[in-house]
């Protein structure tokens, strides 16, 4: 357990927009920004449905004059309080992310977005711009690359442990859409392309498959060929993506993301081969990282053990042994962007431990990922070189 | 995500004894306390040294007046206060438990506190005497069996699936204390008589396999033969036990717990056989629960599972796939205690689901298993029968 | 143990081409024709050395009589001894499969023939219009569909226990070529077109991969898109192959096979998902099939279960926990062979469970996938259609 | 794939007594010496019932006048004639395995013996004393450290590798017993005290699980404690034994044998710790083997792999990944042994790596074994003293 930051800085200030009751990633982002006490949350539009912003407000203990119905308000408000919210966690569907976030930066105030960024690379890149015409700070929650055996992980491909890098697998199967859902609220806005935007499964956790590959592996693919399909009657959205990578140092890359695989929960896996080693990674078993030599034993490293990189041994509450999971994952990113802004706050560099959390180019690349994806489906198949 | 208590019911005030910094434990436990946002901290007496006791309440943004040096001092300032706790962790070394929870009890207010309860039966039997005459709740924190696939196997043995009981097989393998370790914090005190009790591997870890095998079978040990050792040269402690088990009905056991099993990390693993089958659970990998029939498929079950009995969902927070772990397990017993804490302000009976926390009748149970284990190895692993 | 022939009848006469010392698969074969003592080898052409077929004669214990140098004299003369072989094993390199079984089938002899059935497909039609116009029988060792657990996985595909199929995912993945291995008597000849055939790693086990894919998902590809590489510098051949499918459903699937996935051994491993579950096999845990249905329990089958299809039953010769390997696997596929071949004796039908074994027809089908991704490869990983 | 003995030696001339049609082992026995082809099976008594012997001598080609319906005419006559056999298997339920053995001892046959070695330590020793007085070479199949793991174990052991031993478990779990199974060949003569001895699940099982251990820890134990058990109302032998042992070195054990643990199918496992790592080894996954250290990386062995020591190599057939089972384990015995006889065939030394075969003196070991944890049973669990 390391801690950079000054011991006893204030609690930052936190706000929320989505995240009412009934929601799922919101509960899971207030649980991250509690875990480690970094964060006191202190306002919130929770719900655009104003009794439900209302009743989720008292539930979290806000004060009712920091409740809101609209975001816009809440960040013109916020702003200009002297105990004004100092970062807002954007937990809506896709489609809001990008307004939401657009008024908290004009606003003056950090922002923790939910992914995918937004629901087209145009709008990616002009939250890009804007952002960088500020000097807020922007993270985005793809907290699968922040599991400490990722970032060990991560450390070894960049140490050169595992050689030149040959060949990239990653899935990420799931069997939650198998059927149509109607009616579950987490189905119905993924499923809708005004509210998800043009990509379904393929920007819900096609994205996460991408992200993570691309944060452990280091390359960004140069040109991929993608099939989406839809297999549930009636959906309008792709619930399956495959695709072939091909990257620029010759190595070639599969990714496929389904949530119609049946008997998967959360199965996403990432195995990364150079010509010196591999290494597997399961999230369903996050504290574990499989490294493989040739010929050589496969050797089974847990988080906690002392030999691992330091990045790993940052993002550790727990000796080895004692599990950690996914609430740790998401909480690591808030343990570090807390990091960021306390250095802002103190005008000092934050621990660059703390910068592995995504940021906006993450989240442009996402996108363009996600787009070359839906080129080249609508070529079927066709390779589609990505701009970088 | 089950909540039965008043949604808007204000934060529990908390008190810590013990959980200074360099501690452990006491960072686990203001972690599970603030997971599920039910508690509020506010006060402690965090360390016997002055400074080191004023440092970490500052850390902790506690208010000057309720940093303590002396936990007799806070039991009396906080139990007269209006805004005083309602309720204290014990999170000390083991001589301590007795005294603080004595002293809070006295004081009216609620405990929880760490594991083994005490360093003999009789202080043991003497808490429950006081506790039985004050209308004060107390929690042990046995936290592996609030994990949600624990409660699961607990819910299906209690419910016969696996028929008659036959065989207890469990076992807690760690391997820290390999070598003497001296300079450790953490490892003085465990091997420290003085501060650990009559017991070494036998209390810290052999009475959590004792308890998470007693919370599943439903059954206590008849009589057991137990032999310990001290494999390092100078360790005044037992640092492996292993023994065996009858029970009423004529099913055997068989415990062993290791602190010197080199190569293992936290391997708590419990395997219980009856007539119809078995169930097999390892701490290591706590979301997933494996059941056997005889002749049948090995069935694997993981939390967040639609079929799973009540007792996990209750205890469940995220999805299937989405891994829970130490923290989590915890938490939950935090969580359940607010239950049982909120319910006796309301002046209404607790949710059913939340009485799972172990309690000083579980305290007393297991002093009574580690003196009998004591009691066997000194006369050469006899049998000696447990009173109930 | 099920068989079906005559327990008295005698050893089937057994004839070998290639398999001389210092090879590998001829021994392989002559341990699974020993295992279940259905077969007797009495002839050789073991080598096309003189002296090294001489030697590896008289270690077989082969009379003198019976040790060939020449692969068509021994055609011919087995042929016409009243004594002769019945059957002829050829474990050649691939460029030697089709002279030899078209030579021996021209003689009349049965014919056992390693895989790939040839180096392109006009050779393979050529040996199935042959064998068509003789009577005489052909099984191609496939040997990875003669485990029982993949038998038992085709019989569920086909019983509808998953529904309707949706995604193919197979790979295998080895990593013994990922180096240049120069002067290894195995890597030697698959990496040599003159010996090998056009294709390497494609045709050496991405026609395993494909054959099995096929032979439980009981669905050929309609179209596939693949990119081949070679990764290790001055390779003539592909050393790793990835690919695209399209079946005639609207199912998609992914096929895999490298031999330069550093730190993988012989990582077939094969999964098939329906509407209503998946079925997840490994090779190198040939003996578990695992079975998991849409929000259901894991469901890990084990061979030797009585509630298995009877296709794995007949398959199997140990009790469930002792485990069955790869040799077993090749012996079931001489087994079944020796049903046929007696059955065609007795004049008398074949017991249908022995008609699993790979034939001409699977052969034929190999070699249009080989060309088909050989042609995709050549034009970009553009999509091609395999005719049926 | 080594192979000290002449390439070109004739096979070993074997018998089988027991082994008729409906048998288990004897069929085990018999792939066992084909697969690697050094023995050729040549005569039997295979039951004592006249028409089954006949039927099976013929099923297994063998001539008329060699199929014996009489163990002891059939050591005469074998003993006498010029082609006789070298060797016998003895595959009869236990209580004949001293008759069989001594009678072919004393016509000058090398015995093959099925464990337990015999019914009572009394007879143990009298075989022992007979083989010392002749020039007859013993072999027990205890087949399960005939892996190649297990005497990779073996050699890492007493390599030092695991420093000083502290810790020995072994288990060895089944539940084919959990009915009492009336009616059942392999059940009733099992259960039947005439039959196989004073002993029930001790001797059938609970005889491997102390060889495993004794073959890898290289130490017998001094002492021990046994608790046996029958679950199954009417059965007259323990179906469930556990004990505890102690070491001359101050290690200590803890062993169970159960056929009524519900859901296991042949679960042996050996876990040994000692004060520099542990190694794991289980029988029903036996191509891997598992090494950790303290704080170190969990190492996964897999046979095959070239850092492993000699002694496993000797025992392995294929390359890593390409699994082998329980019949190449009683192979290796088999080829084992027919090193040791081809030795004594040309008058030279075996080679050390063909000596790791169980002999009388573990036979005799077994016994002591038995006798002593059925007098600890029968003394409450009291420790007993293992003389050596």
């Amino acid at each position: 357990m390391t801690a950079a930051t000054n011991p006893v800085a204030p609690r930052i200030r936190l706000g929320m927009v989505g995240g009412g009751q009934g929601g799922f990633i919101g509960a899971v982002h207030r649980i991250a920004a509690r875990l480690d006490d970094r964060y006191i949350l202190l306002a919130g539009a929770l719900s655009s449905d104003p009794q439900r912003a209302q009743d989720s407000g008292l539930q979290l203990h806000l004060a009712a004059d920091r409740i809101y119905t609209d975001y816009r308000t809440m960040a013109m408000r916020e702003s200009t309080r002297p105990d004004g919210i100092e970062v807002v966690s954007v937990v809506t569907p896709n489609h809001l992310h990008f307004p939401v976030a657009q008024a908290f930066l004009q606003a003056g105030i950090h922002v923790i977005c939910d992914k995918p960024l937004t629901t087209s690379l145009a709008d990616a890149l002009a939250l890009q711009t804007l952002a960088g015409s500020s000097d807020r700070l922007f993270a985005l929650t793809h907290n699968y690359s922040a599991y400490p055996m990722v970032r060990a992980a991560r450390a070894m491909v960049a140490d050169g442990r595992l050689g030149q890098l040959r060949l990239v697998q990653v899935e990420y199967a799931q069997d939650w859409l198998s059927e149509p859902l109607v009616g579950n609220k987490q189905a119905d806005w993924r499923t809708d392309p005004a509210l998800a935007g043009p990509a379904g499964c393929l920007a819900d956790i096609g994205s996460h498959a991408a992200q993570l590959a691309q944060f452990v592996s280091g390359m960004a693919p140069l040109e991929l060929s993608a099939d989406l399909s839809s297999f549930v009657a009636g959906r309008r959205l792709d619930d399956h993506v495959q695709m072939q990578l091909r990257y620029a140092n010759g190595a070639r890359g599969m990714l496929w993301a389904s949530q119609v695989a049946s008997g998967e929960q959360n199965g996403l896996r990432l195995r990364v081969y150079g010509s010196q080693g591999m290494l597997d990674w399961r999230q369903e078993q996050p504290d574990q990282l499989c490294l493989r030599k040739p010929g050589g034993a496969a050797s089974r490293l847990t988080r906690g053990m002392a030999q691992l990189p330091a990045a790993a041994q940052w993002a550790t509450r727990l000796p080895a042994g004692h599990p950690e999971g996914y609430l740790e994952s998401f909480a690591q990113l808030y343990r570090d962007f807390a990091e960021q802004i306390c250095a802002r706050r103190e005008g000092r560099a934050a621990d660059p431990q703390a910068l592995l959390v995504p940021t906006l180019a993450d989240g442009v690349s996402g996108m363009r990922f996600i787009e070359a994806a839906l080129a080249s489906h609508h070529a079927n198949a066709a390779w589609v070189r990505l701009e970088t």
